[in-house]
């Protein structure tokens, strides 16, 4: 799942080039670090990339290990549980009982043999028997940015310990959060999942028929050839809904294995402090980045232009080609607000 | 006078490009203000630009309107008594007795011809007197920056009132400048001065002997012809020494102009608030410049580049073509500690 807005690692991420085809974190591409990290265990012509119209250029480039038909163009975004709808259906063309799974593209993993054990034992789980698998991430902190996944009891111990879920909880308050952790019983849901086609179908059939209607029509249409058209004139119907919401939710059929591979979603400016070095006085300067008398702050600045803090703390400075951002590390989340405004200018459009 | 380190407004002003060569108020350069608010009383061919060799070629660009020979280089910076000794000779060269006008390139004068009346008032006293006229500017406020003049008796009322200088003050503290400005006797010290060759040498031949030695020895060497050489052997060996302190704290006929044309040497990048427009905000916004939830930023963006701020106040941030600089606005003075950095490392220096 390649698409995204762009928005929270403005002005490097772009509406055209959002953080998945950016080296946010690492010197490729997260896509490209993502499709790395799937190859051995997948072959390339089992790699389906699904973005959008905006993005498939600098998509194609990011892809080139890929076939070409691989990377499939969402005509609009209907959230998570039309997309998984639609990798569905492709698989189910190549393969009507195929176990597949759906992975974000855009995350950090800091452990890559401890993440394809992982989704190995997924797929093993999910080819034999009739389950939703999720991968849930063993919290290191009360995160308040994710959702959460409470395990049942213990499903199956070999070759590791795979956990029925029990429920998935939203973005819990901290101190929800911090009964979490104290338990050891929830997991980071990271929105990794593996399953089987015929399971996947049944699943949304009862838990979200008008998605599942949809999808049904739309294989029909993709069945007759053209898949743009098909796409174009039934996708935009689709129900907006996530896959949390529209299936895992709901599901009594879900297991959950704990995961422990450095995982991170990067989602901000802030967070990319967690993955690179800091100078003595805890600044991380990327490219020509100069801070004097300076504490703490996040200096990017790209194609051998300097960019020079002087005299300030706490901030993300992100110098570009076309445009800068700066502000404080506890406004990054407040960058839809800015994007907004330059949404409204016919001058500053350009920019997003 | 246009030397200058190009220190108080960098990224724009560069050690080859200072801040008499940019626009920084108004539309041209400050020099081709400068150029242009005396050329009403001084034909081109008696205005002479004293530059440095590295400012050399931007200089020429600026002074279009002015004879090539009449861009003096100084090879080496020696203080201003040793450019103000320089323009004598040089002034002296095309007519031992005249009147000349000593004007610094980068200030910014407000009322052109109340600016243009007084120099014109300045040049008729120098003219008429063996006296060091300069120019005062009154006060608006108790300003630390600027040295101050006392005034003394009333020399002359007609055409404008001319008053003899008691006295030469450096920058005081905030009390004294309150002081001063209650005494209504107290002007700033902006280094405009008008006199005759034969009175400025007389001057520094009684005040600062070293000096006047030096420029006879130098007067010699230009009257043998290759200047340029001249220049280079002698000049860097003249006293470092300002012309306040050479001669005019130090002599006794001394005048003052009363001055009241809306002067300001715009020192560095705060200064400049007070010649442009704010938003509503009381930001300053200069190209393509954007504050989100931000108040009295000056934000300087040139090229089509977007800098937008986002959630902070009272900064200055500036982006050029290759170097960005962000600072709080109470730190504006503390830029020099910041090249400093940057002139240390070798991978930095090509930005100064």
């Amino acid at each position: 799942m390649a698409g995204g807005s762009g928005e929270r690692f403005w002005p490097q991420s772009r509406k055209k080039k959002p953080k998945h085809l950016l080296p946010i974190v690492g010197r490729q591409p997260m896509l490209t670090q993502t499709i790395a990290r799937v190859l051995p265990l997948v072959p390339a012509e089992n790699i389906l990339v699904i973005t959008t119209q905006s993005q498939l250029a600098a998509a194609r480039v990011t892809c080139r290990s890929l076939p070409k038909a691989n990377i499939i163009i969402e005509p609009v975004g209907r959230d998570t549980a039309a997309a998984v709808g639609l990798s569905m259906l492709l698989v189910k063309q190549r393969n009507p009982d195929a176990a597949f799974a759906v992975l974000p593209a855009d995350h950090v993993i800091g452990d890559v043999s401890g993440f394809r054990a992982t989704l190995d034992a997924a797929f093993k789980a999910a080819e034999s028997a009739d389950e939703l698998v999720t991968l849930g991430i063993e919290p290191t902190e009360p995160a308040t940015g994710f959702g959460y996944i409470e395990r049942g009891a213990v499903w199956h111990t070999e070759p590791i310990a795979i956990m029925r879920a029990k429920r998935f909880v939203e973005k819990p308050s901290l101190a929800k959060a911090k009964g979490y952790l104290a338990t050891k019983r929830y997991y980071w849901n990271a929105g990794m999942f593996v399953w089987r086609v015929p399971v996947v179908e049944a699943g949304l059939k009862a838990h979200a028929p008008e998605l599942a209607d949809g999808l049904a029509k739309l294989e029909k249409a993709l069945g007759r050839g053209n898949a743009a058209k098909a796409l174009a004139k039934i996708y935009p119907e689709l129900p907006r809904i996530s896959i949390d919401y529209a299936l895992m939710e709901k599901s009594k059929n879900v297991l959950v294995v704990p995961a422990n591979f450095g995982w991170d979603d990067v989602g901000s400016w802030t967070a990319i402090a967690r993955h690179h070095e800091k100078d003595t006085a805890g600044n991380i300067l990327r490219g020509m980045a100069c801070v004097e008398n300076g504490r703490n702050n996040i200096v990017v600045s790209d194609n051998g232009h300097l960019t020079a803090v002087l005299g300030l703390d706490n901030l993300v400075v992100v110098h570009t080609a076309d445009a800068t951002l700066v502000c404080p590390k506890d406004q990054a989340q407040e960058i839809k607000a800015l994007l907004k405004r330059l949404q409204a200018d016919a001058k500053t459009q350009k920019y997003l």
